[in-house]
Parts: structure tokens; sequence; C-alpha cells
């Protein structure tokens, strides 16, 4: 995290990320800019990027400023309606909610868990669900509350209604699939369009479907890798958000690869979550722009 | 390169590289120690092992010995021959020839010349042979014939005919395709199996086909690569001898991750050629074998 | 872990690690495979490694075969002895005995802990020791003993003379100082040579001393990394076992270097716990020798 | 680089590369995005950074503009005037001239004269300069003057009046001395400080002085590097401008890690050199501001 300057603190001044996109036109940068003079802002960081092929502009910006967030969001909305721009706005101490979503195998959840309680994430977690019972008691060792929600062919709408109702009801920003193993369904990715992110066991494109380290030890690759995307109908072609890979060899045995690419799977998943719970993910198409730091 | 103890030069040692495989069974190597002792030889390196899956037993060793190749050669052959072994013997000082094809792009070309050149790749190059002149002045430079061999689709057949008679005309022990651009016939790629290394533009089995880096910029990917592999009649399929990536972003276009493609392509397929001409490169199956130090 | 292959399982085949080093001479390949061969032993890794500059080798052997260690043991030692060999042997599924240090900060402790539940790493923690009590419930929820040894500069003689105690009750094989901030006396360095893993958040030899992240952030590196290896007496100098490192950038506090070293750490040193584990380790003068696969 | 919108093209739009570096205060990104709207300008790119602890914000925006660039120079320096900065303005289609020192290893300046050649760098380069004669020949093949200046003890005030004259008559924006061994005195340092880049053969601060493989392999290192800083009077502590490392290990000698090193040293010295021609690199007292993409 950043840290704040001590004269600012004593000063009240609050910091706010500020992130919008709308077509490329002349003038965003600085109709921004000026309403951020307006109410005696202070940029502390700014992101900007215009994908050339559609001609669409992101941007991301964090400022401190010693106004309410309801003013400065009046006057910004003013300032840039003009481009039509799809906004949001934020205090950067007010933590996004992320409902993490697991079945049977614990390594991403435990290391999400470890990172929130040494802060290092700075996320809430109000609640974990989960197809299982496998993981209750991690839950429970950690003070979260456990939502045990089987799927079978036949419960798999109404268990997906479960979901709904528990983003709703923690008022969840985000969820994180951290090994869930359900395909949710085109109606649910829909609803919880760019706010699913999902850990693929494989470096995509290159070994969809089941048992990617299987199919990599067969192949023979030289690197082996894992993909956190945002989770769409069709399962394995959701946004990339963050990718990383893992040098291997012949000698490695397909359980060797899936040790390794536990290690991968929760370092990559983490970063997705940290970068997207400080607001840096923006969805554009079939990609992601990450501005990270 | 390995160094030679001092000591052992002065008593006419000469160090060679024995490679060999065959059906998994208790005995093989003690077999192999027995005869190298026999010839007053000293092991070296030593690699090995056995594909749990296939059952078959891989294994390289260098060993120096004051006797001549013919020598070791009939000692080996008969006290492994129980095993039924595909083996290889030669000197380690003896290079191998190796044949370059290249088309328009020459940074793979120019690399594997250069490495060449300072000593870094323990080959001879005999010929470079193209289906474009473009690169003639850089053969031209090294002093290295140049071969033009323009492909059509009518004149292929004719094509191949002339690359097999040059391979036995230039005593070639292999083949790099350094980003030429023809797809090999099946009987070009059967007739010399695991003899012809291709670089393939991509992460393989990532982005198969035509322009990998524009499909990896569309798809938003967060690393590019590149793969050797032989090659075979099943273009993006064969056996991978070596890979490896860079970490990119959205804000690098097509070009730019061309640009970036090409470090990773002429080192990739650099490693990979250095690999094969020291013997370290085994095709296991659908994969390979590759004894790294 | 390597699989069984079916068929020898049912034979009552064991599997053993055998790990030699001695001066080079022609012959000590040969004896020992001879001597494997004579006990029924059938070879499944083998790697050797001769040091040019100061003539030793070193070869570590994992076999299977029928016979008692004591047997093989006996037949091992005598062909062998005519090298004056330092020897170990053991039986594969014999787990090492490893005591784990910790001081405060605890993530490479939990994930030490968190590897060995899921049964990743081949070893045993009988204990762990700690300066501090903070991380005595996370021992507690893994069934571990823990041993509060405060250390002082008055008490340091008895606190290390209390460590070997432990380490000769519980049977130690190695210690892994995860994230122990004392620093180890010259004569407990010497009484456990080749036996404590430490974790150095630094790439070593970068920045030694303390508050190496900030001194990595004030010197503007733009990769970070961490080393683990043996302690010494001399703190920053041990053999290195394992490194790895992160690219970092200017935009990065010293607390973001921080957050980024924790992952480093803990799996830079959960792999050189791994690697020993395995006995694929050998102290090699000031360096090591390691057999990774 | 950066494709052109082909709509903007025909507007006659030049794009320009703006720096700027000052005591970070409120409304300085609001004074350059008012500029650059009154000028018609539209913005590209734009990254900007301020040091907590030094307070200095730094900034780097490519822009599009119908203006002539002494008209936007004129209205850019008076608007920001107040703020006092350090600022640079430039047609981004000029390309920065770059000086090439070298002494006898040549694999740095055949690797930036390959990436020049096939207009991956935008530079030119106008001149090469050695201590040696050995490089002549490259620099002939490539069009490029070749100016000896021998250096000894003696000579070596003589020699760096002359390297000074040539940047001069040159017109030369920086120098990258591509494996020049002679070391700068502190006078030329500073009269070319922040425009002369090397490439040190080490991970930076790992190894420093002479040798750096030779003491990579005796301290038994899993990874070597290499760093491309700016000169200064202390050798080895120049700002860092980028870094990167290869995976190493104990069967590698000094010669296969001297092999290694030439591989990261051409890539990272030319990464520095494409970073720092597009005004990317900004000099933040004992470390460096990277705006990479």
């Amino acid at each position: 995290m950043r840290e704040l300057r001590p004269e600012k603190i004593g000063k009240a001044m609050e910091q706010f990320i500020f992130t919008m996109q709308c077509d490329d036109k002349p003038g965003i940068v600085r109709a921004c800019a000026d309403v951020i003079g307006d109410v005696k802002g202070n940029i502390i960081e700014n992101d900007q990027f215009t994908d050339v092929n559609s001609g669409i502009f992101y941007m991301r910006t964090v400022f401190e400023c010693p106004r309410t967030e309801e003013e400065i969001r009046t006057q910004l909305t003013d300032a840039v309606a003009q481009f039509s721009p799809k906004l949001s706005l934020r205090g950067a101490e007010q933590k996004r909610r992320v409902l993490v979503m697991v079945s049977k195998q614990d390594h991403c959840l435990v290391d999400l868990l470890y990172r929130w309680r040494i802060g290092e994430l700075p996320i809430d977690i109000p609640v974990i669900v989960s197809n299982h019972v496998t993981c209750e008691s991690i839950a429970a060792d950690y003070g979260i509350p456990f939502v045990y929600v089987p799927v079978t062919t036949e419960t798999k709408p109404a268990a997906e209604a479960r979901l709904l109702e528990l983003v709703d009801e923690y008022n969840v920003d985000f969820v994180a699939m951290a090994r869930y193993m359900q395909i949710l369904s085109t109606e649910l990715c829909e609803a919880l369009s760019g706010r699913v992110i999902n850990i693929h066991h494989s470096f995509l494109p290159g070994f969809k479907g089941a048992k990617p380290y299987h199919q990599a030890a067969e192949r023979g690759v030289k690197l082996i890798g894992a993909t956190a995307h945002f989770a769409t109908a069709d399962l394995d072609e959701g946004p990339i958000i963050e990718q990383d890979v893992r040098r291997v060899n012949h000698a490695l045995t397909a359980t060797d690869l899936v040790a390794l690419g536990r290690d991968i799977e929760r370092e990559v998943l983490s970063r997705a979550v940290r970068l997207h719970s400080e607001d840096r993910v923006m969805v554009a198409g079939h990609k992601t722009v990450v501005f990270t730091r």
C-alpha cells in the first residue's frame, strides 16, 4: 500500500480512487484535472490507456482531497458527462468486499485468508461459499461465515440463485473462485459480469479443459502456468487478468506438476484479487487493461 | 563447454559422448560402467531417466578415454547388446554439422551465426538454404555457401528432394529451421525424423497457426513465448525441446509483441541447437528427454 | 514424489537414496553399479558431478532393491571403501525430521506447515522452536510441540545449548530457520554444520545485513530476491541452496517490497527444505551441488 | 512503436514527447492538461510518479498536436513556470543520436546494431568509438564512422577530451557503453551526467569489481544477471535502469556463465537504450524512475 505523507494526514485529506472509461476524445484528461483541481485535490497516481483498435480510453486516478465523496462525485460526474463515461469513485480506505468460493482443494483459499489476515490484501471477506464441507473448519479458524451450497445437476439453478442472494445479502463487490470446481451458468456469468475472478490451473490458452497438468506432462512442455481471468460463459475464454509460469522438465511427474501448479495458482489468484481490489483492472472487450504498479 | 583438466590432456585422453535408450531393465548402468571401466575410461558427466509410463530408459554419458572410438564402440555395443538399445557414440570434439534454413526474417539466422563465430555453439554450419535470396549476403559475410531453393506448390516436391540431396552432400547431422516459413511435407518430416529443429513463434500449445503474436494481443495474455521443437507432419505438435516467455501487458501493440518475440525466438532456438549439438536431446514419443546442465 | 511402478510394489521392492562424495577417480561409478547389481537393485535416478576445481566427485542414486538397508549398507561400504568416501544411505520412505525455528513473522512457518500437512514435503516436523511466543497458537493448530526459548545476550549460550538438546531429543535431521531473527554463534554453526537452512530475505550477495528491502528500494534495483543457504558463522556467506527473484519498479514502496519478499522467501525456503529432505543438496566448500529434478 | 491512428495522420498531427520533473504541488497535472488542450493536443500516453521520500514529481506525456514544436514549447514553458520544473519536449519522430563505445567484446555492439538496422530501436548511431581496433570491421559493415581512441594512463585525459569533442561534433544525445572496459573519470561522468548508459556484467549490487561471473561461480549463486545503469564516478553505484537474470547451477563453469551472461547483457543494454531513447528514464537521485510500457 502506498504510504501517506505525514503532513497530508494532518490536513484531513482522504484518498480517493477514480476510474473511467469512454470513447477517446481530446479534453478528457483536462476535464478531470480541472475538476480535481477545483475540489482542491492532489493527484497521487494516474494511469491512462487508449486502445487504438477500439478507440476506448481508460483512466485510473488516485488523488487526495479534503472534500467528501459525494461532493467530488457530483462535480466529477458533471465535468465528464459530455464524454458519456462509465465511471467509479470511492474512498481508498473503503475495502472491497470479496466472497470467496472453494471446492475441496484449499491452497488458494488458505493463501487468500493468510494474506487478508496479515493486512496484505485491502479487502474484507464477509463469507465463504462452497459446494463441499471440506473447508468449513478453515473458515471457522478465521471466524468467517461458511455457507455450504451443494450443487447437483438438479439443484444448480437453486444453488446459483442462492449465490446471488449471498452476493446481495453480504453486499459483495466481487467473487473470487479459489479453485471452485463448478462451471457457472451463462446467466450467472452475465449477472455477475466483470465481478467473478476465476483461477484456471493452466497457462491459457495452452491447455483448456480438464486435467491441464496431465495434458502438460503428456505434451512435454518446458513451462507450466496458471491464469486468473474473469468468468464468462465460455469457460476458458474470459478476459485474462494475470498469469505466471514456472520452468519444468521431463523428469517431473503429473503429481509434481500439480504441486508446482499450486504455487503458481495461489500467487496468480492473490495478485489478481489485489489488483481488482485496488480498481486496477478494467475489462476491455475480450481482454483487460491492468494498471499495475 | 566443459573445461578439460590439464593433467588429463597430457595423457592423450579424448572425450566421448555416449547416448542410449532401451527398455528399462536392471543391469544397464552396470553394463555400461563395466565397459567404460574396461576401456580405462573416466566418467565425466552422466544423466539417466526412466519414463515410468513407457518403461523406456534414457542415458547420456560423457567420459574420457585413451582408446579409439572404434575400440570403444565395439566393446560398448557388445556389452549392451542384450538390451537391444538404440545407441550413439562420438568424440566430443567432433562437431555436429548443422544445415540452417531461413526465409526472409533473419534474426534467428544472425544469432546462430554470431554464436557460431565466437565459438559458443559447438557446431559447423556447412550450408544455408533458403526459399528467398534475402539472406544471401549474410551467408556471404560469414563465408558459408548459400543455396537458393525457391518453393511453389508445384516445385515443392523437387525443392524437398533438393534439400535431402544437400543434407547428404554436406554430410549434415541435423537441420535448424531459423524462421523458415514453409511447411515440410509428411514425407520429409519422416525422412529427417528427429533431425529437424523448428522455432515456433508462440508458446505452444497456446497459439497454433498463423500470426500468433496478433492472436496473443487479441487474447490479452500476460506472457508471450516461443517454442523450439522437432518438426513433424503435424506442424504445431512436434516434441518440444525448449521454451521461454516474457511478460507483456495491454499497452504493447502486436508490433511490440513481434519485436519482443524475436528476442525469445532467437534465444530459444539457439539453446535448442546447442542442446541437440551436445546430444542432450532424445525424442521420447510425443515429448523429449533433455539432459540440460 | 516419484510414482512407484505398480508391478514393482508387488515384489516388495523398497526404494533407497544413496549419496556419496570423494576424490574423483576412475572406477567409482562402476563400483557402485556393481554393488547395486549384486544386491538385485534397479537404479531409478542417478546424478553425478565432478567439481573440476576441487577434484571432488559427488553422486546421488535412487534405486529399488529387495534387500534390507543393513545388507545394502554393508556391501556398499565395502565396495567403495577404496575411495574413502563420505556416504549416506537410507530408505526413501523414511522421512527427514525437521526442527523449524521462527521468530515473529510467520509466513515461512505457515507455508512449511501447509505443505507438510497436504503431503507435499516428505518430512516430519517434530517440534517448533521460537524466541517469541507469537507463533505458539499456529503450532497448536497443527498439534506440534512448541518450545519457547527466549534469547538475550546473557542467555544466548544457554538458549543454544537448549536448541542442541532439542535437536538430540527429537532426533532431528536438520533445522529450518523460517525467519528466525537471531544470529547463531560460531560454535552452534559448527556443531550443526550443513544441517541448518536459513532463509535470507535478499538476493545474496546483493544486500547483506539488516533491512535488505529498504536497501533495495534505495538502490533502485529492478529485481528483488531471496536466498536459502546453510547457516555459517559468517551470517551472509553460507553455501547457497536456492534463490529466486521477482521484478519490481520505482513505484513500489519498501512496504510493497517486503510483501513481495514474503512470497519469494516462503517459496525459496520450501524448495530448499524439499531439496534437502530428498538428499539432493551436498555442500561443496563455499557452495553446494544441488541435484534438482 | 506505437501505431499512429490512420485518421490522425491525415490531419497532419505530429506526436510529441514531453517530460517534466519538479517539486510535487497540487495543480501540475491540471496546468499541463490545460496547455495541451489549448494547443489542440490529444494525450496518447501519460505517466506520472511522485517520490514520497523526496517529494519530487515526475511526468512523461505523449500527445499528438497540429502545432509546431516551438509554439508548444512556449506555451508549456509559460504554463508550468510556476513549478520551476526541469522539462524536455521533442517530436517523437526525432530520433535520439547515440554514440556507442566498445572495447574488444562485441556482443552488445552487434546486438545494438542489428536492432538499429531492422528499425527496432528508434535511434541514430552516428559514430562508434573504441579503445581497440577489434570492432572496426563491424562498424564498416554498417557504414558507421569508427573512431579509434586508445587509452593509456598517460593519454586518458586526452582520450576523454576527444570523446567529449565527438559527443559535440556528432551532436550526440547519449552514450551507450557496450562493454567498454575503461573506467570513466569523475570529470567525464559529471560532464555527461545522466547521458552515459553502462552495462555491468553482474546483477548489481551482487558482484562489484572484476570478473563477476567467476565470483558468481565461486559463490555458487543460483541466478546470474546483468545491470544497465547510468555511469557515475563510483563505478558500480550509478542509478540502475534495467536488470535481468537467468537461472544457473553448480554444473556451469565460469566459461558457461560468461556465455549466458552475454545473452543477458545484450538484452538488458538494448532495453535500457530503447527506454532512454523514448525518454522513459528519469534520474531520481541514486535511482531512476522508468516509465515502461
